[in-house]
């Protein structure tokens, strides 16, 4: 099924869910005007629908494949990546200096939400490269800056991100790899790095490794970590490639999706490295990347709830079995109430993904650019509490979509070759990589919440109930029974963050147990608020949009909001009993 | 990881959700003993945890392969089938004038289980050939049943079951196999089937297909479907095999789970074959097979609910990384509370799961064998109404659990050979075959509620609430809980199930729009009250089970019942939605 971006969707959540004209109006994006969005995303979708999705089935089927340790992508995804580049797409957010655009960031995540549901194993690549360049935006010295950032940004060079090793993967502060420093300035680096999306490619001339290492008599764990800049060729003094650096791809990972994505083992053999930042200061310089990573990884959660959407619909349209009431001989499956159910639901979900990780994105915009400093340190706020939120409740709503257009195509859901199943073996990943749904949650319910003694929530539910207020003026029927559900949501959330607080400062044990389904319940609460704010929006600006806004939150209550006082009981209830259900049903743990 | 049965928690539901002395009580089984309960779980489970588990893996890597028509299963697994064989397992619940052992269904059931947990591709086999075994002993003839049940019953051969073909998958009336009368009373079968389970392979001599066919002139629909015996070698009058049937598997599907099983495409040319009862009554004999296989399938998802916790529990316990609150250095991620909570909820599903799958297997064995009919009667009732969510709900919940195993083993649940990949690979078929779950919605709102105007389902919510007063005055705190959360959940399933029936009268496209969010609940709250059935039993009967029962109980109720009255909003208030959202978020359907 070919992928076609939902535009109309996009612009709602981009003018309503992530604010884009304030970020505009902050003055910060010189080039920005709202008329831009339309031919923006137009165009990307050019690309998206008409280069990468083709090339989606034939990566699912061909996978990357190393030889010698030169790893081939699969077919026409070298040409593909030339093309991508070439459109500039990859600089839209950042400066003119190296050569980008200077856009807000939300308007570079709908172009990246295109990219994402056209090709995800074609995705990783360019937001891998994002990940480095925010990396040395901030980091970087004027020299590497001046090196590597314009061939970054323009696409003539990816990045990749070397973190995990075999007994350093959530736990990055066990790393091993050493740095030995040269006379010269630079180090040595040596290791072994797995999990390397993108390590090691022939899409483009040179690669920028950015690898954490740690130097000589650096403190232990995370604290003596320190991140360098490893390039894969040389960088001359002209700007020319130079000699090869001595690491090497030396295995692929047999992955049960993604294929088309070298997920690669890294061996560092005294590789030539320049530190980024300070010494032992890696993990902050990690973290930069890593939360652009995790709100991109969230967008990959939308990106499969759409794909996922658009192939159920397509499928169910097409797929002709058994009768239905009052269709003529063989009736589309897309007949059964059953299934018109599922599309609708999805559409809501999809809908719901979209806005938290939107409204995270404008409130990224928003902290940066912000032209004062209590509307940035509000915006810093909204951005640090939807981030956990976006990058799980977006990748976990996605699998599920996922398998539920499996369960729409059925018997040939399970077939390899269909769309439906790659799409669902392509999104397990995301609730796995940069850093496991259950680490957002205790980065939630920890970093998050317990550290502010819970003031970023407490503003998000202040606002949810605006919400409630302007969604009963608005007179609109459905807005009606929508304030109100989103009333009982609101209520559970706060008893639920009540409890959460109170119990990380006594019982963190116990809090940390309820985390998983506290997040679950953040989502969906702020997803029915975001809905909701949409809504009220499109109704005010009598957006075209506006009907399906109105039942797209209307859905999204009855089948999801409905479920909040339930879940508020499922955080605490079950938390407060694991370790005595653990212990009675469970053989002793070892220490 | 090996799996290995859950002796102590099969036992607990084969006595209180079972009900298995209840049978045994009949005397319709002269050789049930109570005793004999563990010395059988006991084998089964050395087979099971020695021979079939150890194969899982390697099934998995290596799958079935075709050349020339011939199917070379995956190493080891014809030399298992023989050990199964040998070990009379497949003739557990079947007359001991075939060779069986005439023993309740509900024991088969609980052996099954383990052959399942350990290796469901190997599994499939014998479950196909249960369903052909099932339809000869309804509906064959006593030449056919003396020629064939002997050998299918003790192993010597297997059955497969021929249905669907490329456009009749649910909608099996529209199939267009050809069967044309020859002069000796046999018939000549011709067309081709898809998705045939085990339908062609090496590990036994003969294969028996039963087969769905058309003879000519015969009505159209389902109403003209008939079943045919198609053997892969005749047999002689003495009993030996004679000459190769004129058949051929064509082909096998690459699928994205067992892969040991092979799924074939069937071609039939000319091949002789014998009418099963009468001619354009085959659907009821496919019920029969359908209705067994049903079950059978539920069955796989407890049995994937819990391999998935074993391998988590394993796998948490295995795997350390980083820190964790009163652990020195490296901690296994088993300390971190999420991963507890994960584990404890797991159990409670797998429980809840194996108690409906079971209650289901034991009211079967009453509906057939009670020594009144008004027993009888209510047995088949119960049987009738459990079968469809024991399919649906069971597998759903096992494609959950599988969900979980591989989040608890992070970035090593996405590679292919892990153990926790395998499971969710090869649990996703669960819920689409043998019916969709969507198909097993409907059969429960329509065929099964609404055609008895939910007598069956009112008699059950008696039962919940005899348990609430059971519960009440056990004494037990925990189980006090449970009673107040079945109390209101009860209530939920009440009222959800009359709007169903209002609807299913008035308003049938609704309902169904509520059908599968209907089913949920319902096995949600079934769940619970053999849960709490289960432990009032065991505390009563002072079993060494009890203190396991009764956390198990508490656990479901907290996570899982109080879920129930958000379910139930959500089974009405969007299915009322679903025409006007259909209209306004898609594009038009075609008719």
């Amino acid at each position: 099924m070919p992928y076609s971006a939902p535009l109309e969707a996009i612009k709602n959540a981009l003018k309503f869910n992530a604010d884009i004209d304030a970020a505009g109006a902050t003055g910060a994006f010189e080039n920005y005007d709202s008329d831009l969005i339309a031919p923006v995303l137009e165009e990307a979708n050019k690309l998206a629908s008409g280069i990468l999705s083709p090339l989606n089935p034939t990566g699912h089927q061909n996978g990357a494949s190393l030889k010698d340790g030169v790893v081939t992508s699969a077919p026409g995804f070298a040409d593909a990546y030339k093309t991508f580049a070439e459109g500039g797409w990859i600089g839209l957010p950042f400066p003119e200096e190296f050569g980008g655009q200077a856009l807000p960031k939300s308007l570079a995540i709908a172009v990246m939400e295109m990219i994402q549901g056209a090709n995800p194993a074609f995705g990783l690549n360019p937001m891998l490269t994002f990940g480095s360049i925010e990396a040395l935006l901030v980091k970087g010295t004027d020299e590497q800056k001046s090196t590597y950032l314009e061939k970054l940004i323009s696409g003539e060079w990816t990045g990749a991100m070397n973190l995990t090793e075999a007994s350093a993967g959530s736990d990055v502060g066990a790393l091993k790899s050493k740095a030995i420093p040269n006379d010269d300035g630079s180090f040595s680096i040596t290791g072994q790095k797995i999990f390397i999306t993108w390590g090691e490619h022939d899409v483009t001339d040179n690669i920028i490794q950015l690898v954490l290492a740690r130097t000589p008599d650096s403190p232990e764990g995370s604290r003596g970590i320190s991140l360098f800049l490893v390039p894969k060729f040389f960088v001359n003094d002209d700007g020319s490639l130079g000699d090869r650096n001595t690491y090497q791809c030396i295995g692929l990972e047999e992955k049960i999706g993604i294929h088309a994505s070298p997920t690669c083992v890294m061996e560092y053999n005294g590789a030539k490295g320049w530190l980024i930042g300070e010494e032992n200061k890696g993990l902050a310089a990690m973290f930069i990347m890593m939360n652009a990573a995790r709100l991109q990884v969230g967008l990959q959660g939308v990106a499969v709830c759409e794909s996922a959407m658009q192939a159920a619909n397509a499928y169910a349209r097409d797929r002709k079995q058994g009768s239905a009431p009052g269709v003529q001989g063989d009736a589309a499956i897309i007949h059964h109430p059953d299934i018109k159910r599922t599309l609708v639901s999805m559409a809501a979900t999809t809908q719901a993904a979209r806005a938290i990780v939107y409204a995270a994105a404008g409130a990224s915009d928003l902290a940066e650019h912000s032209t004062d400093d209590a509307s940035k340190a509000k915006f810093k706020q909204r951005e640090d509490l939807l981030v956990p939120i976006a990058k799980a409740w977006a990748t976990d709503r996605g699998c599920e979509m996922a398998n539920q257009a499996v369960q729409v195509y059925g018997g040939m859901g399970f077939m390899n070759e269909t769309d439906a199943a790659q799409i669902m073996l392509d999104a397990r990943i995301n609730p796995i990589y940069e850093g496991t749904n259950g680490i957002q949650a205790m980065d939630l319910v920890g970093r998050k919440l317990a550290s502010d003694k819970g003031a970023g929530m407490t503003a998000m539910i202040a606002e949810i109930r605006k919400t409630i207020a302007d969604a009963s003026t608005t007179g609109n029927g459905h807005l009606a029974i929508v304030a109100n559900r989103l009333y009982t949501a609101a209520g559970a959330l706060e008893e639920a963050t009540e409890w959460m607080l109170t119990n990380m400062a006594s019982n963190r044990s116990t809090a940390l147990a309820g985390a998983t389904a506290y997040l679950r319940l953040a989502g969906d609460v702020i997803g029915g608020h975001l809905l909701a704010q949409a809504a009220i929006g499109s109704i005010e600006a009598d957006d075209s949009f506006k009907e399906k806004a109105v039942i797209l939150a209307r859905i999204f209550a009855d089948e999801t909001l409905t479920q909040a006082q339930g879940r508020m009981e499922a955080v605490s209830a079950p938390a407060n009993l694991v370790e005595d259900a653990m212990t009675t049903l469970f053989e002793a743990i070892e220490a």
